[in-house]
């Protein structure tokens, strides 16, 4: 089966599978005192300059470490009505620190200074949360990209009102991609505070990395971690798998080629009659309207998500190894039922 | 690097890396629905009859996903001193849940019904935290192991009083090796309400997996796992690796070899001068004083913990794979430097 | 000092005063285990029919200890945009719970079965809160009333998708008082699983009580109520207040004269030059929209709150002891800053 | 009925009743924005030098905000195995704060540097919860008081190693009555950072305020007492009561009379035959183990609580309206019952 379900639907790429087997030699020092995070650690800096790094398993658990290092209970959480932070965790931020998520409304996913406004005339008013931090997704749940100004901006703006600016970066690897800069310039030097950096949809096996950028939010990160049930006992095999990652540009290569596909998928639909592509296709994302008969139809060949009941639109999501030919013989079948010639 | 400090700085089991290898193969529904997980479902039923399995990375999620599905947050844990979720978990479980932890003395790291019956004077008083779990590990932190008859009187004791019985089994499979039984004999059948499966310190890459065999806590569990950040995207590839620890007694054959080789290490070391083992060798752990003068030196070959650093008491643990040529090492090492000849 | 701003710049009523004296009296087991306690019980009882009674210390604490009754932490509660819940209580019931609050826009403050049904396809997907409690307020935050087929058409909703309805009732006698019906007619009777009396906004010194009608969410609340630091040792001070409110109709000789003062006062306005009631007077608040520059000079006689800095709507709220002199003396300052003749 | 059970058996000093109905005057702006307020915070920096005053309702509610203010969820609180944070708030301080209480073995109720040094060796330990506070109660639940060196040592060593010292002052009145100092050298200037000052076992109506010495714990604590569901919209009402116990010394009157009551006590029973007071007699609490067949027919006649059902050790407390006849009275039932001649 192949699908343009998730990125998370793909398996391990064949890279990271290498390293885990390499990583399984002897014995070694459990919970990050090995030698195979310490040479991780040296490459994340490559990247980034200097930070510190907690792995945690899953997204989730990365968002909730991340979360913690900048909140108390009686603060809350700028983030869209989109979020993954508010919607697809099952409240996990809120039940692990006890903050308040308050949504909002955006056509692209992506948030202002102007839309943060409001908020600000809630500080120091006892009766209200107290907002701490602007929480964005880059590239968005909408697969839209921040430009480098977008995040500055943002960034300025939060610092200015004593807000952190967090990052969930689940998919940052194709935002940078698409950006054509480097990591750094596109986190830490447009102000970013702390991030994750997602591994699970771009081809690890699974492992998230929380990077911490503000000296502010080091104290205490390895305890929220440890407390958040994501300290890996034998973490040598989340390190090796991030070694691979950030080794020969690995990361850039799958991400730049997810983006691509999308981009040949979007190209490739965007006539047809019936279809609309709705959103801008910045990432390894495309959100397409379709007829509604030829859905279940092209989900049998190509299982994917129904983003919205009301207006059909579908999210198509592409991997790092999804393949041009998938692209093909996905976009023939969705001709042959809009009884387009191919 | 060889060791006797934990089963966690021990590698992956070949036969399991080849089972991540093996699932590697195309695109599979996230979040469980795969056909991998599946099948280990399969497997856990043969080997526990009808039960819920939720996955988790690790130890700490195991223990929380259990215990969130046991209590609220105004009831109470009982458990050893030494318990792993009162000493070594940061405070996670009560962290998460709310719920507090009550400690019990223990000489060899098991409770009784008696220890428990103080704690029953609660019931009712709107002043206290009310007991409502059990909390035992098996084997235990100090490396003994709950007969079955001890198991069944504390799992009546506790059911009488309506609480329920949790089963930490960060190590069952050597605690049920040693016993010479079936998983289901005991667990299952003495009464055990819910338990976590170890995989990390027995040959797993990483993963423990949540058994819940009564009714009454199956229901919210998955929204649990969820909120604790342990439901796993790609989990078809921890699926993979207890369904090759359960199939063909791998977790067996382990097991008993790390208890073998703990059988070996303490028979060579007993009759040593300045040399005692003061805990009963129920499975692959053996405390031991040591003279002070050796600890540094003998750990430099083969590092390890100290468990009690006021009587100088050792913890030496061994693993799947250590051999009888490492012990031999080893102890031929501690000969030597007590001046033994060997 | 007389004031528009809240009920609860007013003091307390002399009837309620003179119950915390006789009270006064002797020692009185403590913990709600005295006789006035136990007579305030039937009171309520008289009222609403069977139901389980705990007071809390303000509102703040009948909402979490209510709450905590109703849900666990991957449950979520949806309630209307402006409620006191969400925005007034700096987030107390999701930093104790762990819960989602859901927020839903309204233009008066009332949630219909309509608004909630997006809130469905959450159900069973583990990725998402799930919905468990319809919280209302009565007379709601913008002092509109629900009426009793209002009530039950939301109680009948809930109900079919087992969720539970909770009602804050800081000023329930205010609605009920407007209703025209029995305090139980206008609760139990709607199918009302658990609700705030408020007693501090209408005429107590301090106080309010929990009220639980559904069985299913009356064995745990003493240990929520403790929990939540609402549990008072010298009760029978907090119960001898109830007791003096549900005597000789006195919850609703106040609630009545609030109403009417209310009532008084968007009558006199109403028709005055750039004076605009924009939301129906129900209960004993009136929102009204005035000049920007008469607001300052009028709330120098009068405090009041301003709703919405942007619109310049006002909130006046009429207290037990609001008098029509005092209406009088405010409208008449009103129009003279109004250049209105009197 | 008069108890010597509980000082929270007693009812309202005349002066604070008194002191309730002065403040029942017109209307005043909520939440502590009043004159009352602004006027007792003086006579509170009288007695303590400067210091921030938060109110709360009652002793726990005092306490979760007291710790808020200096625990993250990853660090433990050290306290007697007796404390009312442990054994009598239903794990209010664990579940609200999620950090871990750390019982302390204690003869007398009082800790001692000694007794913390283990927990020393956790401190940069991420695998266990990170002691932060030590929480001391003055009077402690055993009746006795820490003198003033004991104090300073103790203060002295939690600073040295970056810890809080917490002090439960629900009795403290009776401890500094007891020690013959200022409230200010029995608490502030010993070094202690946080403090709760008990009001409604010393006469109040209902309250307690936390007092914020320690410059550091400041900031948030105004959230946090309105996240603990404590901020008390009429706050006048609890100031009022205050301010009448800071004036005119009642609260040292108060205190003077039921420790001078609690040695009038025990000296009239402490020679009896099968009488022991075991514990020493420090404040207003005589601990003290009578034969088993006096216990029930003496509680007929004034209530009381058993503290040790195996010792049949019971607790006598005296309050601020014990009066001398009572405790004739008592001890001559107590006589009858003995066989003694009276």
């Amino acid at each position: 089966m192949k699908s343009f379900a998730s990125d998370n639907y793909s398996g391990i790429h064949p890279e990271i599978l290498d390293a885990i087997q390499e990583a399984n030699q002897n014995h070694q020092i459990s919970y990050g005192d090995d030698e195979i995070t310490s040479e991780t650690q040296k490459l994340f800096e490559k990247q980034f300059g200097k930070t510190d790094v907690l792995y945690a398993f899953n997204g989730t658990g990365a968002n909730v470490i991340a979360l913690k290092c900048c909140t108390l209970p009686f603060q809350s959480v700028i983030c869209s009505e989109y979020a993954h932070i508010l919607v697809d965790e099952c409240g996990a931020p809120t039940q692990n620190i006890g903050c308040s998520l308050l949504p909002v409304p955006t056509n692209d996913g992506k948030l202002t200074p102007e839309m943060i406004k409001p908020f600000l005339n809630r500080i120091g008013n006892v009766h209200n949360t107290q907002p701490k931090v602007i929480s964005i997704s880059q590239s968005t749940e909408l697969g839209t990209v921040y430009s480098i100004n977008e995040l500055k901006s943002l960034c300025n703006f939060a610092h200015l009102h004593n807000m952190y600016v967090h990052l969930d970066g689940a998919r940052i690897s194709n935002a940078v991609a698409a950006l054509g800069v480097s990591m750094k310039e596109a986190t830490v030097d447009c102000g970013i505070d702390i991030m994750s950096f997602g591994g699970t949809k771009n081809g690890l096996m699974m492992g998230e990395a929380v990077l911490i950028f503000n000296e502010n939010l080091k104290e205490n990160a390895p305890y929220f971690q440890k407390q958040t049930a994501q300290l890996f006992s034998k973490n040598r095999f989340i390190a090796a798998q991030f070694k691979a990652l950030l080794s020969n540009n690995l990361w850039l290569r799958m991400a730049t080629e997810s983006n691509k596909m999308a981009q040949l998928l979007a190209s490739k639909v965007k006539d047809l009659p019936g279809v609309l592509i709705n959103r801008k296709v910045d990432a390894n994302a495309v959100f397409v309207i379709i007829p509604e008969e030829v859905i279940e139809p092209l989900r049998k060949l190509y299982p994917f998500y129904e983003w919205d009941a009301q207006t059909h639109e579908q999210r198509w999501m592409c991997s790092f190894d999804t393949t041009a030919e998938e692209v093909d013989e996905f976009v023939g079948k969705l001709k042959e039922l809009l009884n387009v010639k191919n």
